[in-house]
């Protein structure tokens, strides 16, 4: 599924519900930010190597993935009412990184 | 393109780059979470309005749009790493939503 | 109450738990930003002028009350742990701020 | 010092240059999490080990002061528009912790 499919159903969804009017760019770059430090909650003990088993505990597993598509869903809608295309905007930060951080052979 | 996609050119450019040691699920949360900061930095000050007008002036807009592709591509390196279906988990979310939020009409 | 005397009621209280190994840097400032994002979260629907009056609903208050000390306990655990002054901190940054941005008249 | 103290320093600088307006504690709370967010950044791919030795870089140990600076700024501000008493916030999540996590012996 292409991210403007998802992005798509997230609008519908807010629309539906009649969101625009709190959907605006800086509630919901605050909204992103909060989910972001929900998510990084989830891993704020743990060492190294406990954090790359994170997936091993079912209840811990789904209350990251869940983290993560709140992220990725204010992420999508703030794509939306900004009118930014995300992945070309992937793609320019990555020419910037290759620039910036060439990689070795 | 597919979030897949995407997905799979993050990963290769981190491995290109021997990143791989860096890229803890701990860490990328970390990073992602220092992202959306910066992200929501960007609205701080602004009242609704300005932040809907944000994109008018072209050195805010760029700004805005590489901190929204640094977000997305440390959510999208989580999601590699943890082996998280991004869109699988958007979908479940908004399952969970629909049933919290019903649609008037 | 002096900061200091804050800061080592939380040293004392950690001390008590056998939580050092826990407190490193690296997670105190990760556990910073989750509290920090989620007391923006209480904000995150709110207009300038409801923000204004967060506080008149006791319930509310009191979830901004506990995450207003959730971040300033952790953020007093980083000083803690890092050795550093935050009283000398804020004066030596309020000095920079003082010639970036001068008072009118 | 008194956190009361260093509150009102911060109260005074800020109606020196007007900025009432722009503090509303919704805009204060983002500032803080866009703070900790940049906070959290400077320990980002630093494994434990390197975030305990991380103040022994001065140009880092710089930065990491005056990143905690900022948090402790924002939430003394947010506590003053808000009229919070932070000491006894603490004091209050303190003894709700204290019945949480009973100390050993």
């Amino acid at each position: 599924m292409s991210i403007a499919t998802l992005q798509d159903l997230l609008a519908d969804f807010a629309d539906r519900r009649d969101w625009g009017r709190f959907h605006t760019p800086k509630n919901l770059a605050m909204a992103l930010a909060g989910e972001a430090g929900e998510l990084a909650a989830e891993f704020q003990w743990l060492d190294p190597e406990q954090s790359a088993r994170v997936m091993d505990d079912p209840a811990k597993a789904e209350a990251v993935r869940l983290e993560m598509a709140d992220v990725l869903s204010y992420l999508l809608r703030l794509a939306d009412v900004l009118d930014v295309d995300l992945e070309a905007a992937v793609r320019e930060k990555t020419a910037v990184n290759e620039a910036r951080f060439p990689a070795g052979r």
